[in-house]
């Protein structure tokens, strides 16, 4: 499967009077993580959008787990694979670096979406072409 | 002119290391105090989206002065006016006061914008019944 | 266990191109109401702070499972209990409530934690009359 | 005087259902634009403080006009000089453009500032040698 990383350098603003990261600011790097893997697949998001009417991937399920905190100045590395695909959902890992040490995992569950006739959203099946550029075997 | 209120509650995630608000966290309150504006005037924005087939108002230019900090724990109340219509255009003012204190000011000039065909907004005439839900005499 | 409720109103700053609410921001909105579930406990985070020579309670693991998207304009209910404590850890659930649906739950593993001499911080454990104050059976 | 530049990539999470940055977010990004610039002159804002005995540099007048909206999947690139120095002050102006349309003005006076015997902080004189990193004359 696909690994793609990228860099995060931590601002002021993302850290709480504890010194360290608020720890929402890490959903918000993972989920621009997820949105660069797609970009790093070849299939931005935009272009996934408007190739296959749909919205994005909503998040259904999502879990972190803080190993080590991290602080203003520090430039951490985000490493981001999709560990696997359902039907209509996917399931994405980060493991945010500090160096050499795993600070913080994050766990998505997400589906794919399209809008429905009369307003809301509903999954759509994640196509063949999609799981492929993610190096999945196909359905 | 109509002066609205209301109140925050300074949360430990909006604060940053220096123990005081991270201070992009007051633009994001006094938009939500616009819109709260709108509401007390009897015109909550989705209707007012509904209605006048617009978008919203967004922000041209906008201005803060931090006199006082703030911290976690601390309530503070937002009073909004609008303070003078242009064509398309208002002037809004917050005044961010710790208990007697004025503490933040803020400043907008806003548009009302509407879609224009083809993509992008474009800004367009605050219609007189809009001018006269916050006390502003006819154009 | 005592439950403690408070209200959020979305803002269009908590909402994506989606039309729906950015879900790192539901995090902060657990952590404000974690915060507040002290406070209606009788032990407000700051005084949690300066009586037990603490930090605050860091998360170490935390999970969110999304089932009804909010949207600008709705007005949610968060009812967070802690449902159970380790010595130096406790266990805290979220309910947001959008009437009657369960929109969202929220999932917390923190820990009590203290300044390290040399820098950094360091799990303690948490004293009885904490946990009396949520209803919990003493140690 | 000193000219630096970094890039921002604007994702899902900055913008709002107007499918735009939602603007407090060019507040934070000019933020650490701020810090980037003393990093660029070689004093990284935790020298700084370290050096100086100071808590940073706190806002006290900041100002954006918002010229081009940007969205998702932009990359933008942030222009920072330090226009001027007062006593205790500065004046900063950020230049956010998208290729060659200048889409966002932003104009920052900060203080340096010390922590007070008593707690609170207050305003410091702003030392040659900082003044001279950015090209400013001596007093």
């Amino acid at each position: 499967m696909l690994t793609s990383r990228r860099s995060v350098q931590i601002e002021w603003g993302d850290c709480d009077p504890a010194d360290i990261v608020f720890y929402p600011r890490y959903f918000a790097w993972f989920d621009a993580s997820t949105a660069h893997h797609f970009k790093a697949a070849g299939l931005p998001k935009p272009d996934l959008v408007r190739r296959f009417q749909v919205v994005g991937f909503p998040m259904v399920d999502t879990r972190a787990k803080f190993h080590v905190p991290s602080s203003y100045g520090d430039e951490v590395v985000i490493e981001t694979t999709i560990t696997g695909f359902g039907r209509s959902s996917f399931d994405v890992e980060h493991r945010l670096m500090r160096g050499d040490v795993l600070a913080v995992e994050g766990f998505e569950k997400r589906v794919l979406a399209r809008r429905k006739e009369g307003g809301g959203i509903t999954s759509c099946p994640v196509p063949d072409e999609v799981r492929a550029l993610f190096g999945a075997a196909e359905e």
